[in-house]
């Protein structure tokens, strides 16, 4: 392993030179206008897959931007980490609010800013370097390891998430390790050891068949966006809590030493409130704020339209009203389980005069990782090592659904060792990655292996 | 009289070919590619009225399209009566629901169809025939005429009331005769003694200072499309009254006798919700549906947006949620007052975590109108001759804020002798008029005329 770690610090400004290479690739997935670049995104990873000496590469065909598997198994007796990432990124906009060029990366201090700087991109190529540190330093791996990185990461993973229900046999081993996660700040590692779900729906209502005259029909035909607001502001109770029938039943609470956990972290609402320009919150009656933003469920309007919503004032009364709603789940919630009591409810909520359409539009099961597991233990001391620092277990509160995947489908748990920050803007203009932790990543990835490995024989 | 409605009749099929001449022009007033067509009905219809030989015809000018003026002074000792109509249109979208074109002016039946074809264009020539018909056939009018017709009216009159604000001494009269409002039915002809105002007002809350990740950020930053459909729900109590502290402290209740009219007419409930596909209506408790179609304030949502409403699911947590929302108002309601009242009520409802702001986008007074006084009792009988029943008086729903206008800026009351019908679909497809109905109607424009000029002599 050392020779490995050296390997690593010594070629530490190639690796950076090379992750610019692939961050000027514009491989913006949502946009069809770059097909062509998600695609060359993909081939550059298998070439660079080859180069480091992966025993075999192999770009996999979908019916949307094709997966890059590469695998080296160096003794089958040995564990098998499987690597999830993703190599595309998210649109650039509003370009205007970029200080230098998204897609050609630029180093101000130790930071490097460009579209997928830290998401997906350099979080990921840190798992390929590691890989390649060991490889060339060492001419071998102290692991199995299997890639499988996806192109639609920003759109939902359709693909991925079909290809490991269908035919994941070939990503079969012990564990998944995902660099895609921030820390909890930079004092404070983290490594995540859950993930809330989401049951994402598009509801309507319709009342008249045609938008009418609010003066002439105003005041007697029931208006769905008025009636859309007394059912959204329906979902929530005076302590914030979901009004659904039945909506927490499978709820799992934070234990005591979880809630122990949470209290004990260095967690400033103010300091985190102010980028946001907010000076309150609304939570659930009875949980801290953290312990809302990751551990408890949550149900949030994304999208809401009815009606005129141009320039001044046009006196319709609408027919329709629209809203989009996602709830985030957590563990034993189940996704259509969920989705069912929200329809239910709705039934029940909406009036006579409205006529309701629901749409289950995208859904994804929460996860919860046993932070004893030898790989999440594995991951402790390997980050502790390079930080300094122990890292903590904390959860978070977004959703990768393809974890879930792996975990009923493929029987392998997710360990979620992500070094990104909330500095670091993903999804927002000056996306960047400290480099800091980008080569610190890369040490600690090596650790792991080596850790995990050491472990699973000693067992 | 009686040659003037014989020369009505004579001249009836030439009068519809003046018609279509005038529906020909695509005067849309919202879309700036029709300005110049705007401009040439303007054009036409001042030198429509030097040609029936009114003595003084004018354009007038201002910000927007031009004002129409036309002017015949008999006697100044005689009424003066001030006739108000416009001249533009709306849109004819959505066109493929026409079935011919809503500019080439088609008969069907006894029907004529084009856009404009009741509302106003058809309506408002039956005033300028009625002219004709006294000045060609009799060689001089009863009354003394003045016409003021705006090309802005579907577009809120802004030119038109500015106009009757700063420099209305012109247009001064004894009333004002329109012709743009419906009968309550085909078998029950109808006067309009009363207009709801408007109280029209944009609505935005503000939240974080971006769109966060609902993921991330989900519950505990407050959701501003959440808190609007909360704020908007708390509009209404459950006997479907409006909320708001103080709202309806001025609002004048139906009379006994009101109450005794409205209940005598014909109102089939089922047959007015058949074409609309509803069956149930939300009305306020204690009154009948006309009643709260007419002559109750009304409060609904015209517009409704917030965060991501394209298609898919997109885990926003949105910055902003906006509503437009109107208030129709009754008499003795005040526009401004009313603003005043919604405005605090918004301001003690919204939470703490949202910033508010409220636009007042467009506003009119309710109208109301003494059905005893000449002018409505000379269209009562103008009406009835030629229809061959007693019209009846009814409030419309609707608002024309240049009727308050002449009301408080010139002390003149407005008589709404309109006669049009649900069936004519304006501002939809297939806009029509009865041919039948815009002859009827230069019957009693000629009748009203007469009549009025007698019992002005007489009294």
């Amino acid at each position: 392993m050392d020779t490995a770690l050296s390997y690593a610090e010594a070629n530490a400004d190639r690796f950076v030179g090379e992750l610019k290479e692939l961050l000027r690739i514009p491989s913006v997935s949502t946009d069809s206008a770059y097909a062509a670049e998600v695609q060359r995104a993909a081939t550059w990873l298998t070439d660079h897959f080859d180069a480091i000496g992966m025993a075999h590469t192999e770009l996999i065909e979908t019916d949307g931007h094709p997966l890059v598997y590469a695998e080296h198994i160096t003794d089958p007796a040995k564990p098998t980490v499987v690597v999830y990432g993703h190599y595309d990124v998210q649109p650039p906009d509003p370009l205007d609010e970029w200080d230098t060029d998204p897609f050609e990366p630029t180093q101000r201090g130790d930071r490097l800013y460009a579209r997928g700087a830290c998401d997906d991109k350099g979080q990921m190529f840190m798992q390929v370097k590691a890989a390649e540190a060991y490889l060339s330093a060492e001419g071998e791996l102290p692991v199995n390891l299997k890639y499988v990185l996806e192109g639609e990461e920003e759109t939902g993973s359709v693909e991925m998430e079909k290809y490991v229900q269908q035919d994941g046999d070939r990503l079969e081993g012990d564990v998944v390790l995902i660099s895609d996660t921030a820390m909890f700040s930079e004092d404070t590692p983290s490594i995540t050891y859950g993930l809330r779900g989401l049951a994402y729906a598009e509801i309507t209502l319709r009342g008249p068949n045609r938008d009418l005259h609010s003066g002439n029909y105003g005041g007697a035909v029931d208006n769905p966006c008025n009636a859309l607001s007394r059912v959204i502001a329906g979902l929530h109770d005076a302590d914030h809590r979901i009004a659904i029938p039945g909506f927490y039943d499978d709820v799992r609470d934070l234990t005591d030493e979880e809630r122990d956990t949470y209290a004990a972290l260095p967690f400033d609402e103010n300091a985190w409130m102010a980028p946001l320009d907010i000076d309150d919150v609304r939570t659930e009656s009875g949980y801290s704020t953290f312990e809302c933003l990751t551990a408890r469920p949550t149900l949030d309007v994304n999208g809401l339209w009815g009606g005129y919503t141009g320039e001044g004032a046009k006196t319709v009364l609408p027919s329709t009203a629209h809203a989009k709603l996602s709830m985030r789940l957590v563990p034993e919630q189940d996704v259509d389980d969920v989705y069912n009591k929200l329809e239910a409810h709705l039934k029940s909520e909406v009036p006579d005069t409205m006529t309701l359409t629901v749409r289950r539009l995208h859904g994804g099961d929460p996860v919860l990782v046993d932070p004893s597991i030898p790989a999440m233990q594995s991951a402790r001391h390997a980050m502790g090592e390079v930080r300094g620092t122990e890292p903590v277990f904390v959860r978070n509160g977004g959703t990768i659904p393809v974890v879930a995947d792996f975990q009923q489908h493929l029987g392998m748990d997710s360990v979620l060792m992500g070094f990104g920050l909330d500095a670091d803007a993903i999804h927002s203009p000056n996306e960047s990655f400290g480099l800091d932790r980008f080569h610190e990543g890369i040490q600690a990835i090596i650790r792991f292996h080596d850790h995990y490995a050491a472990r699973a024989a000693s067992s």
